[in-house]
């Protein structure tokens, strides 16, 4: 480990502000120093990243494919090292060090297959016709890549959304040279798996502007690479605060670009009370776990439980109040996500008639007590503050004296990334407002299942009206979530040997293309 | 006529401030005078559309595609008083009047298929799989409407990007009610298509706050409709300025929302020296034809030329000038769009070491001289200004010294809907730079044909980067402009019954759908 950034797979250390890491679990600095990227490392790392983007469409998709398996490989081959970085960069455990791994080398190898495979680039075809007067123009369409894509790592997980996680791969797929504004918080993890992917690159023989990873503990680095001018979006996991004030920095550029942000959600976990006493301990259960694991560290913590007031409900709370302090206490990623998380309970503790079930007795060092607040809807819906998220294990308890009052609470709920239904079949009729006012609430329905363990897969979407994302219309995970750096591209009246392969008349691969607005897998004939 | 607006399909005319349309043509005002919306008006379309988008999903595919259809009938029952209010209201001729009647027909047909097959809805399913360890969830995912759309009406196209132009239809395709910012250069044409839009509602039965249509002649409805919590999405067609405005504004709010504004573009057109000569006639006829149509008031006017010096370029200059100049000048929309047009006009003038080409002689009252300037290469690479689109009947020729000059001015230029080069196919490696540069700057890529003439199919994309559109991502034209308002929706472990039939195992319907990432038009299996 050397603190240094990587500019255009170079090694660079120009700079005179550094820092460290820190380890939770031992409450003390980690031994390396961190060297932040200067005005001209940033510089210089955009100008390669935008010579890549020109040479990039020149690169066949095998290639492209290969890399981002070889970034896998290099990753793995890093053994122990990593893993122990991981678990002292964060506090988390050596376990889920391995898990989350797992999901960052899976999702490599997703988006692997997903450029191998070449469908995502949505080839259509509208083949021309000369005798149609007027003469009907020869139009053919693909996903190119958007440019230089500038990708903010996130605290609570440095492997899968972060250095080499979902929005470094999935714009890496859809043809776009990457900046990594590093996390201060895992700059170590950060530069191994940096390594891993300069590695890549060389092995490869991609071109080296395609990635950068740069230190940075100040906002300076930041802000310079969402406002410089050859950045053409950017991507950022982390809080509202935060995401929204890059999301209005791309916006206020002489040209604007996108930021997908994906921020803040309390994930409203509607229980309903014909199945309670059914469920009691299987839902009781399932959220406990949700709650707590990884200290509460996840987006789709649910953080709000929504339930009618009643004999049943009344035992289910004092189960779950139960199952979840009886959980053991961690450490936080860091002092100051702690600090955070007491000063956000703080608050919500203010409002009047708020009650708190907090855990008891000692705790280790930078562990948190889990939390369970509980407050009646009429207080809930006239505090809006209770809707802020309190990143940690903690979740807000609403009392609701009727199915009006329940559906009152859903209807002031602010975009969530989930919204979550415990309950039955048979009452769906009864409970149609629910069910559609929180339809336009969330990107993700979930019926008696937690809203945590966000699946890697083509149907997944992790997004969310705002504030749960800057844009309800993309994806932070999943194969689809390389949309968000990728724009169509038509070419009108080229001949087949200007032609991008995959929209040429011979369907050499043998994929699914749009002709005439259907899928098939045929030639054009002309 | 009546002046009056309509809200939530009713008619309502509360406010006091009037204003009337203009005929250019007779240099008059129409008779009819519209009575602007009030704040409560516009409230009151905003709280009724809300309403509507609460009861659309319930609304079947058939129902939804019935409507469009009927709409599309009920246009064409008002038969010549259409027609006439068009060209009263434009100056534009009535053949112009019918093709676009014919366009927009066309539009609302297409998006009735769209509907009506449902595959643009993008049905994804993961089957559940709870043999894995952890047990794998079951996801569905599908593309619903995004929410209450406000549609800004274009001046250059009262049929195909107005009251039922391409944004709202895509936007009623996706789910979405509309409320129509009614362009008040043609107040009448919006009435009467509004008009036509009630009787499709009430005949089809669609919920009444689906579509409301308000009248403006001041800006503060726009911003009402833009700023209010209850409005989702944007679509806008028109000057860099106003587009720019309502994005600024749209990202201000505290929920800020998708604005898709098509705004300015100079569409360069790159003409290459080697078949020049050969093609001399043919590419002058189509260039003096696409320059000039219209009274040239296209988002895909040719705006750009640019060329390298050679005595070839020089008689196809001569050509071309000779043949717009020589075109018969017409009436523009409006005497605001002439004055516009004279002064931007102007201001390119006032730049050094310019040449003036324009019609000279008696033209009719309101009409313009169709121009034409010439520039060298440097002059235009040091003066931004030039980069302006000038609305009408207007385009800048960029004399290049050298192949190496061509390359620069290329690359300077700023994001475009169409790009287009002149040439053939056989010195491609010769001009790669110039196609891989512009293959960055623009959304559609012409080769030998002319940028004006949008097709209206699946494989179009009139979009680009900015300032052509504030979001590269999207098409204002084509089915595929349907996504500016969709949003995805997953359904986990959510019993059959509870599942939008589209995503039930059976696929009742034959469509195809991507299961574990494949399309299929298969069942899902157990």
């Amino acid at each position: 480990m050397t603190g240094e950034n990587s500019v255009g797979c170079e090694f660079s250390a120009e700079g005179s502000c550094l820092f460290q890491t820190f380890n939770p679990v031992k409450n003390k600095s980690n031994p390396t120093f961190f060297i932040e990227a200067t005005i001209d490392e940033v510089n210089r790392a955009v100008d390669l990243a935008q010579e890549a983007y020109s040479i990039l469409p020149t690169i066949s998709v095998v290639q492209k494919a290969d890399f981002l398996e070889e970034i896998s490989l290099q990753i793995l081959s890093i053994g122990d090292n990593l893993l122990d970085c991981f678990v002292s960069e964060t506090g988390l455990t050596i376990e889920r060090a391995i898990a989350e791994r797992t999901r960052m080398l899976m999702q490599l190898n997703a988006f692997a297959d997903l450029v191998r495979k070449n469908e995502w680039v949505e080839p259509s075809i509208d083949p021309g016709n000369v005798n149609r007067n007027p003469k009907k123009p020869d139009l053919r369409k693909m996903l190119v890549g958007i440019g230089p894509v500038v990708v903010f790592g996130a605290s609570n997980f440095p492997f899968a959304y972060s250095t080499a996680g979902g929005d470094t791969i999935s714009a890496f797929a859809a043809g776009c040279p990457v900046i990594v504004k590093s996390h201060p918080l895992h700059a170590g993890t950060g530069e191994l798996v940096a390594n891993a992917i300069v590695k890549a690159v060389m092995k490869t023989g991609m071109p080296k502007g395609i990635f950068s990873n740069l230190n940075a503990v100040n906002l300076a680095v930041g802000k310079q690479l969402v406002l410089h001018p050859k950045v053409k979006a950017v991507g950022f996991t982390g809080s509202i605060s935060g995401g929204r004030a890059l999301f209005d920095m791309a916006n206020s550029r002489p040209e604007p670009i996108p930021v997908f942000a994906e921020m803040g959600s309390v994930n409203p976990v509607v229980i309903l009370p014909e199945s309670l006493s059914e469920n009691n301990e299987k839902w009781s259960d399932l959220l406990a776990e949700s709650i707590t694991s990884g200290v509460g560290q996840f987006c789709t913590n649910p953080g709000l439980l929504l339930l009618i007031d009643s004999e049943e409900s009344t035992f289910f709370l004092e189960t779950l109040v139960t199952k979840v302090l009886n959980r053991e206490a961690a450490p936080m990623l860091h002092p100051s996500i702690l600090e955070r998380f007491e000063s956000a309970k703080r608050e919500a503790c203010k409002v009047p008639f708020i009650s708190l079930h907090e855990k008891k007795g000692d705790i280790p060092i930078n562990a948190t007590r889990q939390t369970i607040l509980t407050v009646n809807a009429s207080v809930f819906m006239s505090n809006p503050l209770l809707q802020e998220e309190v990143f940690g294990p903690f979740t807000l308890v609403v009392i609701c004296k009727s199915l009006n009052e329940l559906e009152e609470s859903v209807a002031v709920l602010k975009g969530q990334l989930t919204g979550t239904i415990m309950g039955s079949v048979e009452n769906k009729e009864k409970y149609k407002t629910i069910f559609s006012t929180l339809h336009q609430k969330v990107g993700r329905l979930i019926f008696n299942e937690v809203p945590t363990g966000v699946e890697v897969c083509p149907s997944m979407h992790h997004g969310g009206p705002y504030p749960a994302t800057t844009d309800s219309r993309f994806t932070a995970v999943g194969t689809d979530s390389i949309k968000r750096f990728a724009r169509p591209m038509v070419y009108q009246n080229f001949p087949e040997e200007l032609l991008p392969e995959i929209l040429r008349d011979q369907n050499r691969m043998k994929i699914e293309r749009r002709i005439n607005g259907a899928w098939t897998k045929s030639d054009v004939h002309a």
